[in-house]
């Protein structure tokens, strides 16, 4: 099976989810709006897929992953899909819906991230938000931060299996993701998330522990990864950062 | 089994999806927070649970249900959950996935509309975020609002088992949330939203299909069912509305 994701060119983005779970499992993927236009990629074509008007199941936005015949939308819900067949989830039900869980508080957390810069609206630019996004930077970094990054290390500190991972004794997807989101923060937030993570070492260890794994390093250093940059959810502006 | 829904009390808010879904399968469970305190209720019941320190899976925030042993939190979880043990989701692991994606695809809507009165923070009163909450409504109204019910529309226009509900031939959990984001819609942005889903008559036609159940009619008028107010998701500020 050769997966197809389709997610915008230039950023990280939420597609980064994803590709962090293709690249740990090691499966065969294509990063269709990545390939040039002339082989069917661009960002053209995913937008033609994601406009057909003879799509049962349309997604609402970006990104997608077509396995087979299958076109799967919503970033979480991916994830559920590809955790259970590359095994990056617990085989049991309950294990899976509480890595669900936990993928669905990760997913509020980065809306949340994201509005740090763009309080008013996605489709407006950074500067003409720039005074509600200080505001709303203060509240996050003040409340939110540290109380999503304490309730993921009390997550890891509780795993009933040891307090390495989030979920039971071996990686699961929700610990790529977390450890992207702690990327993401670090790049966007230097001076704040370093004081917000300073009472979490279980978190700061689970990064690192990502960050080591040979297909993720390999990924890392392949150049595929795009760098963070003030396009994405993760953006760094130093006057939002205290 | 008697399920047990925690959340808070006063607002219909995110645990109304869950309620919508208990009430039309016929579910026996208890609001536990909208207990006396004397019966083991009210918001310390559901407080001394979410800070439980021996949880292994804690919820990080209301509504959480628990099943037997299982606590489950997250609205689109619960109802993931749910919808297949109630008979209120399509049998086969594609239509529940995709029935799955609509429900996050709601959640996002549900977010996006909380935050029109509450663009900076949460935790602050919209009072102290007015002026920033008329441009992200503006915003809202504008794009966010049309694009998100065209989606929906599309959704059952496209449903290859006929225009009547997002997903099949029959009823699903995530047709009551729709519904109840239309009805949530109607009292937060009157003129606005009658506008916005003029372009829309199966929506609004699952609208009143879902209010016309038996179950969800006998709920509604049991006065079991707590008004909208502007304490909750939804808000009537007629200064936000346009």
């Amino acid at each position: 099976m050769i997966y197809e994701l389709y997610y915008w060119p230039g950023i990280q983005g939420r597609g980064e989810f994803v590709r962090l779970v293709l690249e740990e499992a090691g499966a065969q993927y294509v990063d269709v709006a990545l390939l040039p236009e002339e082989q069917g990629g661009g960002v053209s074509a995913m937008m033609k897929l994601l406009d057909d008007p003879a799509l049962a199941h349309p997604p609402f936005a970006p990104p997608f992953l077509k396995a087979g015949r299958r076109l799967i939308a919503q970033t979480a819900n991916i994830l559920l899909f590809l955790g259970a067949r590359l095994s990056l989830a617990p085989r049991d039900a309950a294990g899976r819906l509480w890595t669900h869980q936990l993928q669905l508080t990760l997913a509020d957390f980065v809306n949340e991230i994201h509005d740090t810069h763009h309080p008013i609206g996605g489709g407006l630019y950074y500067q003409q938000q720039k005074a509600e996004a200080k505001r709303r930077s203060r509240d996050f970094l003040d409340y939110r931060l540290p109380k999503f990054l304490g309730y993921f290390e009390r997550v890891i500190e509780r795993n009933p299996d040891g307090d390495r991972w989030m979920v039971g004794k071996r990686l699961s997807y929700v610990d790529l993701s977390a450890a992207q989101v702690v990327a993401g923060l670090r790049y966007a937030f230097p001076l704040a998330s370093r004081k917000a993570l300073r009472p979490c070492p279980r978190l700061r260890a689970l990064h690192d522990a990502v960050f080591a794994r040979p297909r993720v390093k390999r990924y890392v250093r392949s150049g595929r990864r795009l760098a963070f940059n003030n396009d994405g959810i993760f953006r760094r502006y130093p006057e939002l950062d205290a």
